[in-house]
């Protein structure tokens, strides 16, 4: 919590939280009057406007907007009329106000953290953005020597600190270290894919961590049953029982949520794509990535730090790749559709009456966005190539890499291996509008398997530590030499 | 002289100087015929068109731009009934004249000075550019030891060309550092300001240095009266009358100036706006920063040169602030914004007649502005964070610094000082829209209280050189140890 | 041919060479589609629809596209009445299908190497990409040591290898490096140029190397009488006679292949001027500096990673340079077309009706472009001047640069040799399109003047060496210690 509070300020959280619920309605209501209140026959000019004032100009009658919606009751009488609409609508509504509820309680939460920042650790608000994490870290130490601040321990290190913040986030670095988590599937057509989302990624943590039933009793130890090893067996049993539960509760809230996730991508992304379609190419490092490359005790900020370091050279890594297939393909498409958005664009800086012909501006645009598109996958001539040295320098700031990559970094396979770290944006976007989808899938079918394993992990791996709780030992995880499990490692 | 004509060559000045001219008569002819023969209600299809040759088609009637342009007579009779249009244009007629008749004067002295270098320095125009400064000063000195051009001294070294090249610069760069000069104002919501621009630079220069009753007689010394201690009362408050009435003049030609710089502006950059609207987000070198950054004697390309160097890492400086609650805001209007426009275009693409729905298009512009700013403002995901090496890169070429800025990169108050010398495009543009009005309350009444202390320090700092005339001796200013006193300092 | 091989993969090269031929079919059709089959009165909207269904909507008929193509049978007529483009459709075709016929010879080639790779190289085609040409020449030769491939000789070395594959390229450099060819032209009103088109160069190869009468017997032996001194008057004498048939037969072809240059390049660069008018102004190293540059025995794709190597400081150092004369002039232009533009962009956004006035929209697209063509003239105000580094970062890549370049970076002489090996695109696209016309010319009147030469030069420098065959000797050339004649230099 202190960490969140220093990535911030107030007024932002509360602005963001704000404008969340305010996204959320306008997105509601928005859809909801472009489906039920606007004329499109007026739009579109199908059908000729009986205008009130239509003996003034009945020749060019100008279309305005205001004539193009319908009036409010007509309105109603529409959303009515449709019962799965009215339906949603209801949902949504309740989502909303659980949400607002929400929001107000961590609203309260925010103001006693700030509170806490102005009077205990002497930092005004205002301030904050200037104090690195650093400094607050230190002033926290020292009023813990002071004030005795946590009943539980005298003194309080910076590790301790660490791994408070840290503790569930360090258990699913170890448990995505020993692939125990469901991510890489083997699809029958598509070979192996690596499927992690922020939904089922809030699946898995409400399974294991803070969901009713899970494997922590509190925020800060295991339930006592999960230490002992007779137990196992039946704790697996109850683990597999609730993640097809919560499953199915997936399953049940799927099209709510795909409908949804459908309508925010498109609000988000659409007018993007128009205008640059360029940045749906752009790379990210994916949240496998991120787990994966995630020294433990490392705090969100210094990871985001070391990764955005290592952005440009992974960046310049992957592009240094082309398929001369793609390229062939790519120039041939773009040539073709070239050449007939070069006539249309022509014939209309000749006469832009040819605009008004149906479909052409479709068509043009179309062309447009398949011609940029094309022209993206062909490389540019002047490319320098060299693998070698650019994953070198990736590594110096990823500081991991799987022990085939060296001397094999111009190697397809070497390529396709970074790509599941390191992937396209469309990618993420994709994977995210096929997660309320996949998600359940997983937690029924594949997940429940791995139950058992999942609590020997916790049992063999966790470890008291006096004024902390139970914590994850990477000490005695061999999974790889990753990092220093000292304070965080990276600077 | 012999420095400005370095800089261009004689058939660039002939050719900017004409288009100048050419310049201010298009703006203001362009804008009458725009305000007056224009038939706007044709232009937006308000009205149905009457042709001529109504019969041929009446469905649908092709509009051409000649129909929407005024007859010759209709249009004059409309300029001659608008008084104060007429006043306006008689007014620009005869700064026309004016400068036309400076721009002709100018012309017979750079053909002097062309003859001057083709003839004596053995420089043909079409080799200018390739022949540096520093050569072209070889050449002149080396001229000078054999011709004696100037009667006063024998030898002319380096030093002295410097110092008749920028001796008011010099005077100018000293009143900047001692903050002489009412550059820092304080406003009462905004904070503290810097305001300098190229109207109040103008303004000064013509009181201080070579306007009538300045206090340099001619071009290379000051009025004897300025030296003598006795007279500086009555000098001030001479300086002061001087400063008033310049002020009032400027307020009464507000207006002229005012419009014609809207006008200028609005050609200039509306243009611009709309292509791409990030290069106002670009920054450049304020008007005070290059004199607070200019060494004594350092001519205007070698500072070009040093800030241009500057350039790049100051950006970058600049650009790593982001502030938290701006991107939130930024992140959210553009997501508003954004979705309006997506479904705006979706429409589009569908059925072009959504266009001829009236502002449609307008909202679509308009929109797809807003979204550009907001986008600006979100910094990128990857960019790593490292004030301290940036600014440090910044020093390395501006060479000066107040003393707190280092190891304060990361403050706030560092970047807004710095903001200072280096300022948003737009900002500058808006300073020079405000410069009519807000210089003339500058000059009337902060500038005379003044008036005395910039006596005393023309007075001080003023030294004789034999064959140069009066200079500012930098070498007794305690400013600050600002470059060597000696040639330029940087090369 | 094993290196062309090396270079693409044969999926690659069949589709390349398919799309070839689907591209000319393309350009073909719908150049007579549009010239025969677009009724662009409809289009234009100059002729009133008389629409089947006009009863509908008489007063809004919408225009749709299919009103605007001609019926088929009309069509056919249109096409038809016209003998020319009958003639040049019955040529299309007839050229197309000869390149039908080559393409399948070509491909049984292709797919008797991709036998070889799988089988003798045990190289399967979808790892072709990983294998680096070191890797492939590796395992030939080791090849060659165990099943004597080549009947000629024992040991295959690297060396022969390349001489085998860059023969008649190794001859070219050389003619090119002792200004044997006629690039160099000095025309009347232009001064010195270079010319060097891919049909120009195509031509001499055909005259030279593989032609029927060429100087080479066969693809690895000159012809015994080239090496006979007695007979090089009467050699010299039949390849000017062969100069002269090859200029008048492109001179016959010249308005076919001009057209179809014509044809192509719109297809090819419309849009792309649209969309991006600043890739015209981007450089390329010209066809004459490829040959100047290269090392002897240099592969295609050392050089090509040399040279784009050398790409960025190229780029930087050529755009170095402004002429202020023309900044000036941009200036003014941009500032003139900027301002109309401005205003349309106000009236529009204003109201868009006033789109539909005629030829706005032409106006507004033309002076868009004249806007972005004067602005990419004004350089940027804070680049940083220094030629002389940026030269020697150039010739680190370039390997090779005549005498009096190095000092005089900043001179206008060597940047514009410079520009005879880094051309605008801009200038080869026109080159391309001039070289129908400018080739037949060169041939007939200047080459037969240098006959003679080129017969003495391939009598002195050829030498004959076991196993490959007659190779060019660098060894005796004189003309520049142009790399290590052993393999490649370059690595």
């Amino acid at each position: 919590i202190y960490h969140f509070h220093q990535k911030n300020g107030f007024a932002c959280m509360m602005l963001s939280d704000l404008f969340e619920l305010v996204q959320f309605l306008f997105v509601v209501t928005f859809t909801t009057f472009l489906l039920c209140c606007v004329d499109y026959d007026v739009l579109f000019a199908n059908r000729p406007l009986n205008h009130s004032h239509a003996g003034t100009a009945p020749d060019r009658a100008k279309v305005t907007l205001p004539d193009a919606v319908l009036p409010g009751p007509q309105c109603a009488q529409r959303i009515g009329a449709s019962g799965w609409l009215l339906f949603l609508l209801v949902m949504a509504g309740a989502f909303w106000l659980w949400r607002l509820v929400k929001a107000l309680c961590s609203l309260l939460g925010y103001w006693e953290i700030r509170s806490f920042y102005t009077t205990a650790l002497n930092i005004p608000s205002e301030e904050l953005c200037s104090h690195s994490w650093q400094e607050v870290q230190a002033r926290l130490i020292s009023l813990q020597r002071r004030q005795q601040m946590c009943v539980h321990k005298r003194e309080l290190t910076e590790l301790d600190i660490h791994h408070r913040i840290l503790r569930f986030q360090n258990y699913t670095v170890a448990m995505v270290n020993k692939s125990l988590l469901p991510v890489r599937l083997r699809l029958p057509l598509l070979g192996p894919l690596v499927f992690l989302t922020q939904g089922l990624k809030y699946n898995l943590e409400l399974l294991l961590f803070w969901g009713p039933g899970s494997l922590f009793q509190n925020k800060w130890s295991l339930r006592p049953q999960c230490k002992r090893a007779s137990a196992r067996h039946e704790l697996a049993r109850q683990l597999a029982r609730a993640m097809v539960l919560l499953g199915v509760a997936n399953l049940l809230l799927c099209p709510c949520v795909l409908v949804w996730q459908l309508l925010y991508a498109f609000f988000s992304y659409a007018e993007v794509i128009k205008r640059e379609p360029g940045s749906l190419g752009a790379r990210r490092w994916s949240l496998y990535g991120r787990h994966y490359l995630r020294h433990f005790n490392e705090l969100n900020h210094e990871l985001q730090a070391r990764l955005s370091r290592g952005y440009k050279p992974a960046t310049k890594y992957m592009n240094s790749f082309t398929s001369p297939l793609l390229t062939v393909l790519a120039k041939n498409i773009g040539f073709f559709a070239g050449s007939i958005l070069a006539v249309l664009i022509a014939l209309t800086v000749y006469d832009e009456d040819v605009l008004t012909v149906q479909h052409i501006l479709t068509a043009v645009t179309l062309l447009g966005l398949v011609v940029t598109v094309a022209r993206s996958f062909i490389p540019d001539e002047h490319t320098v190539w060299c693998p070698e040295q650019l994953l070198r320098r990736v590594l110096a700031h990823i500081h991991y890499m799987p022990d085939h990559w060296p001397g094999n970094a111009s190697r397809a396979e070497t390529r396709s291996e970074m790509a599941q770290l390191f992937q396209y944006k469309a990618v993420f976007i994709l994977e995210e509008l096929l997660s309320p989808i996949l998600t359940p899938l997983i937690l029924i079918f594949i997940l429940p398997a791995r139950a058992l394993d999942i609590i020997d992990f916790f049992r063999n791996f966790t470890v008291e530590v006096a004024g902390v709780g139970d914590i994850c030992s990477f000490a005695q995880l061999d999974v790889r030499n990753h990092g220093n499990p000292q304070v965080g490692g990276a600077g």
